[in-house]
């Protein structure tokens, strides 16, 4: 029994029917199933704490595997009058699929399960080949691709590469793969001095000077100059605050919040280290007490250039005509995640429209989309 | 016909008893205007867009004149429940007499009336004393000492010299007199830049490091070492706020006001030029906009030490037997006022309690303040 071969276009349209709002399933999971288990796939719901999740492996348990990870939930589509179209309607108009997750990425997912069913029903590999979707990668992401890889070591379920298929191309479609992603951190800061009046400042301790000075040594000078394989990390103070309504008031208290985007240079422990030394410093200096919250969202990581990298830029650029930077810039994704558990790169489509109003991308990137991840699995198993 | 001495406690209890809360007039300045009437003083009420002040002269309208100046509003009592006694019952208890004013300045006022009355009847002297009283100091002071003598300026009234009868000591009666006061400025300054994401820094432009910055040069170094008859000037941040709540989230706009008090080294035009030329380096380094308004409070002044103040002193130390020194510390009074009307200095009391719960004074000082003041009256007509 031979199958026409599935189209992404046509699948990326059903997905985005499927209002999956995060952490709502909507349909999507369950459409994907079916297709999946119609070509031989085992398939398994792992979901956890109301989240769904499915894990899909063609072949052995066990076997050398190909790996691809993606999310079906979407971003809330905002307000939907100042949309051209509708949000769940994926009309195709001016060459292009319109929706929310047309770009973020219910086509990412549409590609890889159309090339990894027709890669398996074609040439059936030996190995295995897995697929990780999850139904919360937009929300808290606790229980979303983590809890798959949990199921995934108590079963002895194991990708041997994973290849994530989010949006990564800046404005054109094969210019950028993701081999790897900054770390994230956020300092919470408290200073606490003396109340007093502006015009005896002896009497007082200005919480908003030592405030300020500590936030001047955070940002005098760059954290680094960037390494092999990553930008300069970033130290950006988000907010500052102390709402303080008399300008002849020194007040007693303020706060403000640093986020740090830190590559393989440094690590969270390391900031977390350096933030409090510095404060420590400035409350001896000061009398005002500082303190330091500190939260490590994620340290950096990367899959540096070898077999794996080579071989998916090799199918970036036989089907895009461009060599694909290797890039670890952007925010986070559930790379980060996967990291701890085996190789793992990002490619995808241009995710300009991403989390925008009118999310819509080219239908000829989605067929381009199909025939990489499709090359990228020959070439695995060659 | 000869009068008793006026008896300057329970003069002060008489004006504890009226309710003068800035500022409603509440029989103070009534009560003063009688008194004085029955003394010889011409009294004039010179009340302004609702606020109540009393000019009172003894002697020819331009000869030679003895001025002091002071109010009788008060500041509200906050928590009745707070205080130990009725703030508006002038108990006089363990040796002080209890209630909001007491010592900020209904004391003061009744130590100056007392001493100019006795003063004119017992050794009427060649020349003026004029008394100058309003129900505006602890309010906007827009229409008390300022309509005072905007109104004098208009009727060819002049006080030669000045005596304000506030406050001025800070533990122990007659250590200190103030000569002159700092200036105060303060600007409002906003930081507008570009929003973005926390990650993508390159694309957005956060107005916090850029105030940061700002707020750092401006506290790096003291504005100055002080000067002759001046502490150093002060710069105090008030407050920074933005209230971005999210710490992916680099911000547009961020505000911060700063609060300073300037000696005789500055004046307020140079410091808003400073602030501006700091303002417009770090706008064109950052391209985040930093807009300053810039509220002159007063300029700094000062009465420097010569004839009038060697007379004030000499009373003071003759009855605390202490030589008071000549402070331009604090905050402002309304000898910023008069200071452009004639020397003027200031002398008074203990101001431990003022504007607190359970403001009270020494009933021994009280006598004394009159007594200071009848010297000094003696000492410059003598």
């Amino acid at each position: 029994m031979t199958h026409a071969p599935i189209d992404p276009v046509a699948l990326t349209a059903a997905l985005i029917r499927c209002p999956s709002v995060t952490p709502v399933e909507g349909g999507a999971l369950e459409l994907l199933a079916r297709v999946l288990g119609e070509a031989g796939f085992a398939c398994t719901r792992v979901d956890r704490n109301g989240v769904p999740n499915l894990f899909a492996r063609w072949g052995a348990k066990g076997a050398r595997s190909f790996g691809f990870n993606g999310h079906t939930d979407v971003v809330p589509v905002g307000d939907v009058a100042a949309w051209s179209r509708d949000p769940f309607g994926a009309e195709i108009a001016e060459g292009q699929i319109w929706g929310r997750g047309a770009s973020d990425m219910k086509s990412g997912v549409a590609a890889f399960v159309a090339a990894a069913v027709d890669f398996v029903r074609e040439t059936p590999p030996e190995g295995a080949v897995i697929l990780t979707i999850t139904g919360d990668e937009e929300g808290p992401g606790r229980d979303g691709t983590r809890a798959l890889l949990d199921w995934m070591a108590a079963e002895g379920e194991a990708m041997s590469v994973c290849l994530v298929g989010e949006p990564t191309c800046p404005e054109r479609m094969g210019e950028m793969m993701k081999i790897g992603r900054r770390g994230s951190m956020t300092f919470y800061i408290e200073a606490e001095g003396v109340q007093g009046h502006a015009a005896y400042p002896h009497r007082a301790k200005n919480p908003l000077h030592a405030l300020t000075r500590l936030l001047g040594e955070m940002t005098a000078a760059p954290l680094d100059q960037g390494t092999a394989h990553f930008e300069p990390s970033s130290l950006q103070i988000t907010t500052i605050d102390c709402a303080n309504p008399a300008n002849n008031v020194i007040p007693a208290r303020a706060t403000a919040t640093v986020n740090i985007r830190f590559n393989d240079a440094h690590s969270g422990a390391g900031l977390v280290a350096w933030g409090e030394g510095l404060a420590a410093r400035i409350e001896a200096e000061t009398g005002v007490r500082l303190t330091l919250r500190s939260e490590i969202s994620g340290e950096s990581f990367v899959t540096p250039p070898g077999a794996f990298v080579a071989l998916v830029a090799a199918a970036v650029e036989a089907e895009t005509g461009l060599r694909p930077e290797l890039s670890t810039t952007g925010g986070t994704s559930d790379a980060r995640f996967v990291k701890d558990h085996c190789p793992v790169l990002e490619f995808g489509l241009v995710g300009q429209t991403m989390h925008k109003v009118d999310e819509r991308v080219e239908i000829a990137h989605i067929h381009q989309l199909k025939a990489i991840y499709a090359r990228a699995l020959r070439a695995f198993f060659a």
